[in-house]
């Protein structure tokens, strides 16, 4: 039987601390999520805040699924009401989704002391909501939630409540590891226990609170279970949920199981970032499968060794899962690793054995001055292009001053004097902006753009300042990494001062020469030459 | 048996991408591991780089471990010289440390491949090398490098390595599973096979690449195995190792093994930090029991339910390993958690229930204006303290004039102009520093000290800038995130602006503000009037 995936990175994953969507993201998450074959998109919980009520809302005109099922969530009625008054359940309805999945209480511990209800009661609540929604023609998931402390806790009492689901008619009965308590030996015990005892669709539900989310999901799946929960990048409270992307490459790639396909599969590294970068979160380097260091190869013998043959230091193809190898350069590095840049850059053939040398001790240089070359691929390619060039500067900066005023209107302006290595010799600007970044950026651009139109295209994407030794206070020196763009590719530069602007500042005048350099390196040299007029 | 624990954050850690330790931090953090009570440390392998030569060399004189032992880690001898001859061997002789870690290789994929040796070749490598360092006195931990990998392509290949090392007297065979793509279920099914065939110590060393290295270790643990290596918070390279703390606060809290002692788990989280912190890098906040948000709480229905009872969301207390229960506030509040935030302040009884209804509606604004509370809780808490204070700003900026010149010698000046809440008004400071934040706090410093003298106590101690909507470029929208400190406690204030000095500049001021009004709201209100003549 199938497996099937069913992501709640739409309202466990928000749960997540600093993990934020707007309806709108949220929208466009489940479009996504539709296209890389899901299977369930659990969209929120009408029931808990206006954002998931809205999106439902707007879900019914503007989403448009292809096979993904939309599914609202929400808890079974309160203990007081009738399933039909009860306010919850009528949003549940009212969203008009053809699946909901609905939790309750296993664990005795919960009846008793958060809700304050008798195991009858409970058992009756349970019931009750899944068979109406059942008699409303939805397809209904129970969600048990507590499952295996609840098991623990007392067998019976946790069995009972499946019972109660399964009786009244629920499609599928997910054994939730609410806490992520449980190890991977005793939760897959419990598993294979009501695995046993019944029929039909068992799905797991699990938390990352002990590192073991993905390791338990895998057990639940090995022992039978056919629907698996799990968020995005692991989004969720506290550790996070289970981390589809590890558990989806896990089955497919290692286990054999089809879950959304191995075409979809090579597209969860780029799914992975758009989430990230959708949630404003830098997706973990370390990131099983698609983390941008998942095929790093920093030391001198794994790069030599996989250079020969991959398989040496790597379970799976990095293309398998839209990844790509990368060597990083640091003051481990050996020449290997420089080899391995140039041939990446296609610069293989350009730089001799003495230069090759020359940008090793200059990145070792670098680094100790509390540079981060490894980040900063784009000042990396600086280097190297420096060193093939014979103009390596291009322009140089010969005063900036700069004011910022805020009394009544705030009020930044810079005017900056470089020479450009032109005839023409020297160049000024006086620009004003919003701030003095701004400012900065655009005299520069005002000062190169009628020599080098291309300046034109750059534009900044993101921009992350780090302080290097906290102990000097605001006088301490800062990394400034800053990833630009232009109409093809994106790249990283960065700059160290104790000054943040001059740090910018450097950061903005490298990735301007490097974007020169590549036009001049790169295209034949009448298209350069006619720029330059 | 006991299990004990080999960290090789030192070595293996420092493989991860962006992980960099100095001769120094590999000193200190050797020192703090003894104080863990971790049983085995690797400094370094020092025949791969000068750096980890100069530590064991300054460990022989510099170095008082209590109970650890220290550890020195390297390769085989190599196929074509003698073992005594060996560059590699004879630095780890001369490294002189109790123990040494040899790895060799149990895959014919990489004897063939990568070493270019035949199988007999490879055994009177292992045998020779283990056998020469067991005749010096060594204690000998064979590292079967690639061994779940090696045992797939041929079983008996495999199992002859571990044979030759322990037939020359190892005192340790390890399992690695150096590419970390071995799934759990298969890798006990091995370790399981390989401890019915030998005796002795039998270790784990595991990778995360699977998001599976601290399932595999406890798994091969509930095996039989007792020596497991890992690292501290994951560094590796790739995907990083087992997570030593994860392993450690699993075995102790939830099998009952006593690896480094409950009063060593208890300091894990303070641990983690300071390791992130040398290595400069964020610990996660969703790391397994010791992350920042591995006990936060955010949905409101958790709020309610850990308020009443913490077991109902938490698979441990957090005090078992150092850390504490927070509750987070952000758009997705409700009352319950400003009052959790209220008592942990010890200011619940000072705000009434509209008070605390205008606090949430500030706190729901300005997250959408794009700050984030949840970080910053020195911001928060001033929302608080602004509500409980008459006089909420205490002085105002005026005007703030700042000019910063490059060329020739740099030179930032600010001059600010700011009226202060006291019967005198109006000040005025005009100060040159190194760059324009320190230029910003200096001024500000100078218009407050003779009112308020605590404000020279606050230092900066991280610095982090974040843009906000990409789209805009060198003008985006950034928000600004300081970390401060004073000589007890310490907190983090956010700004938000197109301008990064702006931002800076208000959360300069908000957390000089929050300084002032603890003072006045925490001290005698004498003491406090003290300060302001």
């Amino acid at each position: 039987m199938r497996v099937s995936v069913y992501d709640t990175t739409l309202r466990d994953g928000t749960q997540g601390e600093n993990v934020a969507f707007s309806v709108a993201d949220k929208l466009a998450i489940a479009c996504k999520l539709d296209e890389l074959g899901i299977h369930y998109i659990e969209g929120g919980w009408p029931g808990s805040n206006p954002r998931d009520a809205e999106f439902f809302e707007r879900a019914k005109t503007d989403l448009h699924l292809g096979q993904a099922r939309l599914v609202a969530f929400g808890s079974t009625r309160h203990g007081a009401s009738s399933v039909e008054d009860d306010p919850n359940v009528r949003m549940l309805v009212e969203s008009a989704t053809p699946v909901v999945t609905i939790f309750g209480k296993s664990w005795n511990l919960h009846t008793e002391r958060a809700l304050r209800v008798t195991e009858r009661q409970n058992l009756e609540m349970i019931r009750s909501t899944v068979a109406h929604l059942k008699r409303l023609g939805r397809e209904v998931i129970y969600d048990a939630e507590h499952f295996f402390d609840g098991y623990l806790a007392s067998r019976d009492f946790a069995l009972r409540t499946l019972e109660a689901a399964q009786g009244a008619g629920a499609d599928c009965l997910v054994l939730c590891d609410t806490n992520g308590g449980t190890l991977t030996d005793r939760l897959a015990e419990i598993f294979a226990d009501v695995r046993q005892n019944f029929g039909g669709v068992i799905g797991i539900h699990t938390h990352n609170d002990s590192e073991l989310a993905v390791a338990n999901a895998i057990a639940a799946v090995e022992l039978g279970a056919t629907h698996v929960q799990g968020t995005m990048n692991g989004y969720g409270e506290r550790c996070g949920n289970c981390n589809l992307i590890a558990t989806i490459c896990n089955l497919e790639l290692k286990l054999g199981h089809s879950l959304v396909g191995r075409e979809n599969v090579a597209r969860l590294t780029s799914f992975a970032n758009y989430i990230a970068d959708t949630a404003n979160l830098p997706l973990a380097n370390g990131a099983a499968f698609v983390g941008k260091s998942a095929f790093a190869h920093k030391g001198g013998i794994h790069v030599s060794a996989v250079l020969r043959d991959a398989l040496t230091y790597e379970h799976v193809e990095p293309e398998a899962v839209g990844n790509s190898r990368r060597v990083l350069v640091s003051d481990l590095s050996g020449r290997s690793n420089i080899t391995f840049k140039l041939r990446e850059k296609g610069l293989d053939d350009r730089l001799g054995a003495d230069a090759r040398k020359q940008v090793l001790d200059r990145v070792k240089r670098m680094e100790f001055e509390g540079y981060e070359l490894e980040a900063a691929d784009g000042s990396f390619e600086l280097l190297i292009r420096q060193a093939l060039a014979e103009e390596k500067h291009l322009f140089r900066l010969q005063s900036m001053e700069m004011s910022i005023r805020k009394s009544g209107r705030d009020h930044s302006e810079c005017q900056v004097e470089m020479s450009v290595e032109t005839p023409d010799g020297v160049r000024r600007a006086n620009v004003a902006a919003q701030g003095p970044f701004d400012a900065m950026a655009g005299a520069l651009r005002r000062c190169l753009s009628t020599v080098y139109p291309a300046v034109a295209d750059i534009r900044l994407v993101d921009y992350k300042v780090r302080v290097l030794n906290p102990g000097k206070g605001t006088a301490a020196k800062v990394r400034v990494l800053i990833n630009w763009a232009d109409h093809e590719s994106s790249w990283t530069t960065v700059g160290v001062s104790d000054d943040v602007l001059e740090a910018s500042w450097n950061a903005l005048c490298d990735s301007v020469r490097l974007e020169l350099l590549r036009l001049r390196q790169e295209l034949p040299a009448a298209a350069v030459s006619g720029n330059a007029e």
